[in-house]
């Protein structure tokens, strides 16, 4: 079985990058509660709400976390003792912010993980007596890149999902309820390797058109055109996330004809990746296809998000995001067309960039796939 | 089937009161993020993460949702629509902290969900140009004192664990890892009438003594003490959570003799309970039982915690804690001993504040319950 997380040396290594990057910041340091940012730093799944649990980074200084008594035991599984950090417990009664605040050493700003509730960052800036920033202003980059054992987790993600895929037809029937396919395929994302089934959408007909769609009571029925968008997390937290698109019979040609201009819009994005090429190149590259054929007004997201310990990430494959790809970067490549009343279809793969392209981790099939109506 | 929300004038009062308590606390008013407070003001299980939804609720004005435009769909289960309110999609490209700020009528300062994650609460201060303090401040005393559809909704959510409870000799027997009997008890969590399993700690032998403990591969063995503290959401979104504590066989007689204590010390914490004791007295109630027979040091976390759309809330059952109770209060009394490497036992029952006492809503035998060793 693969591990909860990787080589201790690896966080080792990252803390000691986001400690530079911080003080190239000119930051005190950096707070990190519970969070992809905590995963990515310390390889820990803690997840205490209420009662603080904060990895401290100072710029200059070692590294050390402050947990609540109780949860000492949630740290084990995480690198801080390889790494020999200094742990501060904390009872019920002692200030946890205060604790944080006597581990950095200087007076500047620090950065805080986006996802910290403002029940710890409110207290924090209160107990630093310094304004926050958003810990993403210095992690974002090192996070965006990948290394070689994040690559292969989104590569083993992207085949378990295929896999789901690959099996759709055991489950997408007429006459079956979204609900009832959805909670199929949530058994069967688990058992192709996935720790979670973290997100199920099956939009089928008029329900296709809602993007954000997940399930529903609806029957599916002959003829409809169903959008199947699902994902979860492999080991150690990477994830997974591609869509297709089905049809339970042999779609109308107006709705194939369409369908077709959207694949050739997916494969324009994938084209267009590669180094230096920027976020909002990829955006314009499948949107101009849709364009072209009229169907501008059809496509209402962006094109795509980053991935990896999250599911959202930078980068964002969004018009106006002049953030130039590097290779290590891994993002969804997602052109929809909604009809509101009628149907939708999305197609989404994840891709890897390389050295002059880039590698779908995504390799089912693209064309709209009839299944029996 | 139990809706998933209530009457929306139910949510149209406490929008009120909440504005009302908003003004009162000299705020421009309250920026409600998805979370429990969302669910408590406008019944909407909204989950989007890092594109902003926000419900605005001025302390003078009309209250708002600002949300991105493809979760519109997402706002419809909710009482925005009935309630008539002003929505305000947002597309990519758009500052929705701006449009935030936009709809706050007074320069003063706003509270913001304690569940708001620092990527919206940092921007949202710079856009509103103002201080933040935590919605608690104000929500809390609202949030707190339960009317009666919620506490009919407490109570059928302690009968659905207490059902779950009752048949736990189906699955905990020894040669069975923890694992295996918390899948188990996942699904019977849900066939009992929950919309999810949200936790489940099956703590074996000296997993017992660790109270954050989850599952685990350990192979329960006979004569095991097994300490059990499951729950989870009952519609419209109400919590469970109720501890027993097993044994795989007959206790030795130190254990039965411990335990006896422990059940006395629960026993006591419940009958402290009424209008105008204060959460430390119901804690030190618990603690004196267990430090009179020399088991203070055994006890080591609070006593409760309150419960309602959160596992934890408020009233915190905790030394310290100078709240007094009033009528309507819901929370935990679970005190426990635990001897770190050899064993545990919790006993939790969540209670109800009523006019002179209290009415616990688990009723399960509190006894050391012994199964087949």
């Amino acid at each position: 079985m693969t591990s909860s997380r990787l080589d201790a040396s690896v966080y080792g290594s990252r803390l000691a990058r986001a400690a530079k990057a911080a003080g190239a910041a000119d930051l005190a340091g950096l707070l990190i509660t519970p969070g992809a940012d905590l995963q990515y730093l310390l390889g820990s799944r803690a997840n205490s709400f209420e009662r603080l649990t904060c990895l401290v980074v100072p710029a200059h200084g070692e590294p050390a976390v402050v947990l609540p008594r109780l949860e000492l035991a949630g740290l084990k599984p995480s690198a801080a003792g390889e790494l020999g950090l200094d742990v501060h417990p904390w009872v019920d009664g002692v200030d946890p912010y205060e604790l944080v605040a006597s581990l950095l050493t200087t007076p500047a700003p620090t950065a805080v993980s986006d996802a910290m509730p403002a029940l710890h960052a409110l207290p924090l800036a209160v107990a630093c007596g310094a304004p926050q920033v958003l810990a993403s202003s210095v992690l974002q980059a090192l996070r965006m890149r990948k290394d070689a054992a994040e690559l292969d987790a989104l590569r083993r993600a992207g085949a378990a999902i295929d896999r789901v895929h690959a099996r759709m037809g055991e489950w997408l029937r007429p006459g079956r309820t979204e609900a009832q396919v959805g909670a199929d395929i949530a058994t069967a994302i688990v058992a192709e390797g996935h720790t979670a089934a973290e997100f199920i959408i099956v939009g089928s007909g008029p329900h296709g058109a809602d993007p954000h769609h997940e399930v529903s009571e609806r029957v599916i029925n002959r003829g409809d055109v169903v959008v199947v968008d699902i994902g979860g997390p492999v080991q150690p937290g990477y994830f997974s996330d591609s869509t297709r698109t089905y049809c339970m019979g042999e779609p109308p040609t107006d709705v194939a004809a369409q369908f077709a201009v959207l694949q050739r819009a997916q494969q324009a994005g994938v084209d267009a990746v590669r180094p230096g090429a920027t976020a909002a190149q990829i955006d314009a590259a499948c949107r101009d296809v849709l364009a072209a054929e009229g169907l501008a007004d059809a496509f209402v997201h962006r094109t795509g998000h980053g991935i990896g310990l999250s599911v959202h990430e930078e980068p964002y494959i969004v018009g106006g995001n002049g953030m130039e790809l590097v290779e290590g970067m891994a993002f969804s490549i997602e052109p929809g067309i909604y009809f509101p009343g009628s149907w939708g279809a999305r197609i989404e793969d994840i891709v890897l960039v390389t050295a002059d392209g880039c590698e779908p981790v995504n390799v089912r099939p693209h064309e709209l796939t009839v299944l029996p109506g």
